[in-house]
């Protein structure tokens, strides 16, 4: 049997013990995985100086290095996150609705564990402790499969966090780590039915794009980002700029920030250069229509590719609109229902904009930066559903349960 | 352009209205749709006799062919489905939750449309218009692809809705029916990433089976059901035998039968007989494990394969065990996570096995034929999922329902 079979085979049989566990039980679980990983912080440390010497050898870049790279503090944050999860309030168990049938069945809804999440994901290595600590709290087991870029660091890892489970009433065999560094570890746990019940995919745009294309268990699909902030013909010019500045270039390679700026004809005869000049002093690239190229000679032709493009980086789209109307048509096109703001003092075309713009989050005069799970309140986030099934937009505890269906009866049949 | 691709672009285009009509709309829609029925019902019977002569030629079974086949009774049963359609509430444009935030957001989590869904089943021609109100009903644009048997009527019936939905605010080309009866026609629907939101397979093993195995749009699995009843010790003899027989006779064709009967060896060793007794007869032929086979000569061997079978007919395993461990130890090996019961009256094995089964629907003392829409009191019925994601067990309207975040800001930026 393979690495990957064996594991989630032991993970589904952990999942049964996992279930009816209590929240104290899980909590203290947390709280051993917390203090094992500062006390082992050496040989977590040393683990990763060899992931850091093996990317240096093949050429890493250096920014990728820092993403990897683990030190005192960094661990001392991630073992500080999964105090954190300690103290969200566990969404296993609750009644969520409940009621009696004319023959007397009384049904009862329960929220209960997906069961086992596998998660796919890229190099850093603070991803491993995150989703093992919200699965578990969650009651579900996991198998992870890490980047092989962080192995031996992921590895270490596991290894700490698996003994710490040893000393409590979880199961260590509902956290499992996928070693097998070869791509084909990864199609085989997607084609998993039966023992993955979910797999969520956390990385770039071409990793979920794999996982997509080839998942047959059922994928939570997150991440991918086109968003756009509408400035309309009455909205207030510094709150317009302060919006569109921040969803840009606040933190350019995140999912929520914008790619393309659509403005009101008449705002942008008025405003756009003002606007403009700032994105430009930020070193953000400008690709604009024909229209803001006549307002703005620094600007270079946007082409519907960059409309369609996730840039994460300090490079803008700039569309001049007609009206509203042409305004929603371009997000029609080119969003990925992911966020998207109105900027506008005129609550009619805010109201048609939240109802007609179909996306995870419509924002009227905020930026598309809040787009989190920490800025919503939840605490923790698993991810950002850019899908329409079972969650959409950031991805709070909630997010890893199912429910079924508790019936009590008296003896009754069908008829 | 393709067909499939065709009309399901035509339809991601009438979602973006269905999005904002209005309850009374839609519902005035399902009432002309309904109308219309019966007013043009001689020309879908017509259309229905193409489809049974062509079945008859084509050597189809006589039982089939009562599926397939429309007369004025039944077409007026389909248009009073419509109807009651009507008259359940509308989940769509619900606030789900609401919170502001420190920083002065409001956000509001609203029930929307999942958008477009597809609709893949076999041959009963009342499918494509239960399904087509429940979508139409939820605000939703739907692309149908019946099975080729049933393409004469479908095709007739879906002329006669469009029809309809021309006098009425809702778009027409927010239902299409896929006329290609090439089995390719399926595989292009499951690929349709962008356009289709959700595929939801209606139908047999085998059809069930390709949609999961081939789609990269999200599914809806439904369908299979290995359901067990488990008879512990403390049972009581006369309501044991109403459950079991219930659960295998009253309908064996459907998914929410009993295929395995687990009975506890020392009930086995006082009752079994006179329960076998019932279900021989009423023709159904036991498979049991050694030790039935000993107490019910009648019975031939089961084997794993027979456990692991869902027959949808006359024929019920039968297996005694030790111990309700034994018997969660059996469900767990073979059940599929649809609807599994527990006959007791001992309160902490029923609290038990409700806690520590994993399955859509777990009762105590009632048939497991109740995981039902309509017996849940659901008003209808898109199917039974048998997944974990999105929603578990029978689905109701809100099944056809995603979410989206409204934020509500005054200029706020993300630090």
């Amino acid at each position: 049997m393979s690495e990957v079979r064996q594991k989630a085979a032991l993970a589904k049989q952990a999942s049964a013990v996992m279930n009816s566990l209590t929240t104290e039980q899980k909590n203290d679980a947390l709280r051993l995985m917390a203090d094992a990983l500062v006390k082992e912080q050496q040989s977590i440390i040393q683990a990763n100086h060899n992931d850091i010497a093996r990317g240096r050898e093949n050429g890493t870049s250096e920014s990728l290095l820092d993403r990897l790279a683990l030190n005192e503090n960094r661990i001392a944050d991630i073992a500080q996150g999964l105090r954190q999860i300690v103290e969200l309030s566990d969404p296993v168990g609750r009644i969520l609705e409940q009621f009696d049938r004319p023959n007397g069945l009384r049904v009862e809804k329960i929220s209960v564990p997906l069961g086992v999440i596998g998660m796919i994901y890229e190099a850093r290595p603070n991803v491993t402790v995150d989703a093992a600590g919200l699965c578990l709290k969650t009651g579900n087991a996991v198998v992870l499969r890490g980047g092989s870029a962080a192995l031996h660091s992921n590895r270490r890892i596991v290894e700490v966090l698996r003994e710490a489970l040893s000393h409590s009433d979880m199961p260590l065999e509902a956290l499992q780590l996928i070693e097998d560094a070869d791509r084909a570890s990864v199609d085989e746990m997607l084609k998993l039915n039966g023992l993955l019940d979910v797999v969520i995919p956390r990385g770039g745009a071409s990793l979920i794009r794999n996982v997509v294309a080839n998942a047959t268990v059922p994928v939570i699909e997150t991440g991918a980002g086109i968003c756009h902030t509408y400035v309309d013909e009455s909205a207030e010019l510094e709150m317009a700029s302060n919006i569109a500045f921040n969803a840009k270039v606040q933190r350019p390679s995140v999912c929520n920030s914008m790619e393309t700026l659509l403005v009101h004809e008449s705002f942008a005869a008025n405003h756009l250069r003002v606007i403009a000049n700032r994105f430009l002093a930020a070193n953000v690239a400008i690709h604009g229509c024909s229209r803001t190229m006549s307002l703005i000679p620094e600007a270079e032709a946007a082409t519907d590719q960059d409309y369609a493009t996730e840039y994460n980086d300090y490079i803008l789209n700039i569309r001049i609109v007609a009206n509203i109307e042409e305004a929603l048509m371009h997000i029609s096109q080119f969003g990925t229902q992911h966020s998207e703001c109105i900027v506008t003092e005129n609550a009619g075309h805010a109201a048609r904009f939240l109802q007609s713009v179909d996306a995870a989050a419509v924002y009227h005069n905020a930026s598309t930066r809040f787009t989190d799970g920490f800025e919503f309140g939840f605490g923790a986030e698993i991810g950002i559903s850019t899908q329409k099934l079972h969650a959409r937009g950031p991805m709070g505890l909630p997010a890893l349960t199912s429910t079924k269906y508790r019936i009590y009866g008296t003896g009754q049949i069908r008829g």
